[in-house]
C-alpha cells in the first residue's frame, strides 16, 4: 500500500518533468480520473494494471475503455522506482537467427506464462564486448532476473553479475564455477559420443565441419578430436570457419572438404544447418548417404527427422533449458530455488537415423 | 541540464522507497561517489552513462572501474521519468520460431547500430489478444517507437496506437489505411504470380498447402485461388491447417494431399518450411521433382537455393523491411520521416529454380 501511494503521488505530480512533448494533456490524467470515469475505486484501477486477474472482466472492460478514452498512461518508471525492481526477465543470447536459441526463448516464454513477468530479449552477435554492454544496460533496469548464454562473459561482466542482487542463470553449458546457477550440457561429451557412433557404424575417415566457432562449437571440436585420438586417429580432417552458419555454407564447406580429403567417408557437423547442406551437396554429386557418406549434426532441429534420408543428430532439449531457467528465477524470487554455485546438467541424446546407418563395403 | 539535475536528485534521494531488498548498501551509492572515486566530475559520469562517445576512453575506463567497485546502479526509471521517454524501440512479432521474423529483427538491430537505442522484443504467439496486451505494456514504457506485424490489430489496440504519441510502424504488409506508417508487400500478388508461374511451366493441377494460416497466409491463398480462377480452375485442391508450420508438417500435408488428389502435379506452399517437407516426402516416394511434381515456397529462406534440387520461392526482403522500419522511427524522432498514412510497398521477386523447371510430358 505504501508503494502504491507513492506511485500515485508520482503519477499526479504536476511538475514540468513529467510532461512529454506533444502529450501534455494526457500526462496530467491521473489514476483517479480513470477510476471516476470507469465507476470503480482507484485501488481497483491499480489492481487492474498490476494484476488483472484480481479484477472482474466487466470492471476490466470499463477500466480499459476509460483508459483508452482519456489517454491515460500508467508509468512503469514510477513503479520501478517504488518497488526497486521491474517486471522484466532479461535474456541475452548470441542471435535469433540460430534456431537453437529460438527454442530456448519459447521455453522461457511458456515458463513465464501467468507469472506477470515479461521477457526482454537482447542479442550479442556473438561478441563478448557487446554482451558486457548489454549486461550493464540490464543492470540499470533492475530486472527480476537475467538469463545469459554460456560462461565466457568478460571479466568485467562477470564482476558486475556476481554483485547483481537478482538471480542470474547461465544457459547451454555446464562447466566451471557458475556465476550463480548454470543449466546446460557437456558439448564435449555430445560430440565425442557422436564421433564414436560414426566409428561404431564402420566409417573409417570421419571429418569435422564447423561454422560460427563459438565456445560451444570449440568444445564440440575438442570432443571430436578426443574420440578420434582414442581410436588412433591423431590428425582427423577438420574444416572450420568463423562465418555464420547456414545450409549454403554446409554445401560449400563439404565441397571444400572432399576436394582436400577425398577419402573422407563421414562428417560430424557442429550444427544441423551444416549437416543439411552436406546432405544436399552429396545429392548433387551423387554421393550415396549413408553407404558412401555418413552425416551427423548437432542439436537435432525439427528438420533432421523430416529429411530424406533422415539425419542423425545429438539431441539437446533447448525448450526445457529455457523452462528450467525461468523456474529458477521465479523460485529464487519466492526465496527458494537452487543455491548459488549449482550446475544442472540436463544431458543430451544421440538420435541415430538413416544418415549414419553404416558404410557400404 | 534541468533533466540531469532532476535525475541526480532522484539518484541521491535517501528515502526508503529506493532501497532494494538485499542491496541496501549499493542503493545509497550516488553518482557523486562514483565521480569522486573515478577522479572526474559528476557531469562526466552522467555523460559516460548517457552518451559514452562524449567521454574519453580513459575516463570511461576509470568510471567503469569505480562503478564496478562501488556497486553503483544508475536508475533508468528515474531517467525515463525525467525525459518522458525510454531508449527502447519496441518490436512485436508473432514468433521467433519463424525464420521470416528473425531476418526482420536482424534488419532492425543493424539499423539501430550507433543510435543509442536498443530493441525490446515481444512475441504474440499469433494471438491478437496477446498483441493487445503487449501494446498496453509498451504504451506504459513510453518507447522511442513501436514496430508491429501486419494490420490486424484488435480495435482496442488500434485506438491506443492511434493516440500513442510515438512513431508506429506496421511491417510485412501493405493494405488498408495504416495506423501511422506501413512497410511491406502484397502477399496476394506474390502468391498469384507464383501460381501463374506454375501454370506457365506446364503444370496442370497445382494445389495449395498452408499451415499457421495467419492473415498473410490467408491472402496468399486468395492470390492462389485468383490465379487458378483466371485459368478456368474454379476448385483447385487446397489443404490448410492452423498448426504451426514445420518441415515435418510439410511431409505429412503432402502425403495427405496426394492421397486425396493423386492428379496433383505442382504445389504452392504458403512458406518454405512446408516446401522443404514436400521435397523430402517426394524423395521418399520416388516422385520426380520437377518432372512429375513442381514445388514453390514463399519468402525464399536461405535453404531454398541450397537444396537439391534448388527450390523456387517468392523472395521477400525481410531484412530491408526491418531496416526501413528503424529508419522511419529514427527520422521521425528527428522531426522528419514519412508522414502518417504512408504505405511503402517494397515488392517481391519470384525466384524460379530447378524445382519448377517444368512438367515432363
Amino acid at each position: 500500500m505504501i508503494a502504491l501511494s507513492y506511485v500515485k503521488s508520482l503519477f499526479t505530480r504536476p511538475g514540468p518533468m513529467l510532461r512529454k512533448p506533444g502529450m501534455q494533456k494526457s500526462s496530467r490524467i491521473t489514476l483517479s480520473d480513470v477510476a471516476k470515469a470507469a465507476g470503480v475505486s482507484p485501488i481497483t484501477v491499480s489492481r487492474a494494471l498490476r494484476n488483472p486477474a484480481m479484477v472482474s472482466a466487466d470492471a476490466r472492460a470499463r477500466i480499459d475503455r476509460a483508459i483508452a478514452r482519456l489517454g491515460y498512461v500508467p508509468n512503469p518508471a514510477a513503479r520501478a522506482l517504488a518497488s526497486g525492481r521491474t517486471d522484466v526477465v532479461g535474456v541475452i543470447i548470441p542471435s535469433v537467427s540460430n534456431n537453437v536459441f529460438t527454442d530456448v526463448i519459447r521455453g522461457i516464454q511458456d515458463g513465464l506464462q501467468g507469472s506477470g513477468l515479461s521477457v526482454q530479449l537482447a542479442m550479442t552477435g556473438y561478441s563478448p564486448l557487446e554482451e558486457e554492454r548489454l549486461v550493464r544496460v540490464f543492470l540499470t533496469q533492475q530486472p527480476a532476473g537475467l538469463i545469459l548464454t554460456g560462461h565466457e562473459q568478460s571479466p568485467a561482466a562477470q564482476a558486475l553479475l556476481r554483485g547483481a542482487g537478482f538471480p542470474v542463470v547461465q544457459l547451454m553449458e555446464v562447466g566451471p564455477e557458475p556465476l550463480d546457477v548454470a543449466i546446460g550440457l557437456s558439448h564435449f561429451d555430445g560430440a565425442r559420443d557422436a564421433a564414436r557412433h560414426l566409428l561404431d557404424r564402420g566409417y573409417r575417415v570421419p571429418a569435422f565441419l564447423g561454422a560460427q566457432m563459438d565456445p560451444r562449437s570449440q568444445r564440440r571440436l575438442a570432443g571430436f578430436r578426443d574420440a578420434m585420438a582414442g581410436s588412433g586417429r591423431d590428425a582427423p580432417p577438420v574444416v572450420t570457419t568463423p562465418e555464420p552458419s547456414s545450409v549454403s555454407l554446409g554445401c560449400r564447406m563439404f565441397a571444400d572438404l572432399i576436394a582436400r580429403h577425398p577419402s573422407v567417408d563421414a562428417v560430424l557437423c557442429n550444427n544441423d544447418d551444416l549437416a543439411l547442406g552436406v546432405l544436399f551437396e552429396a545429392r548433387r554429386r551423387n554421393i550415396d548417404v549413408p553407404g558412401r557418406l555418413g552425416i551427423c549434426g548437432f542439436n537435432d532441429l525439427e528438420v533432421m527427422q523430416a529429411a530424406a534420408p533422415s539425419l542423425t543428430s545429438v539431441h539437446t532439449d533447448r525448450y526445457r533449458m529455457g523452462q528450467l531457467a525461468v523456474r529458477q528465477v521465479l523460485d529464487r524470487l519466492k526465496g527458494g530455488g537452487h543455491p548459488r554455485g549449482t550446475s544442472i546438467d540436463i544431458g543430451f541424446e544421440l538420435r541415430a537415423r538413416e544418415s549414419t546407418a553404416g558404410r557400404a563395403g
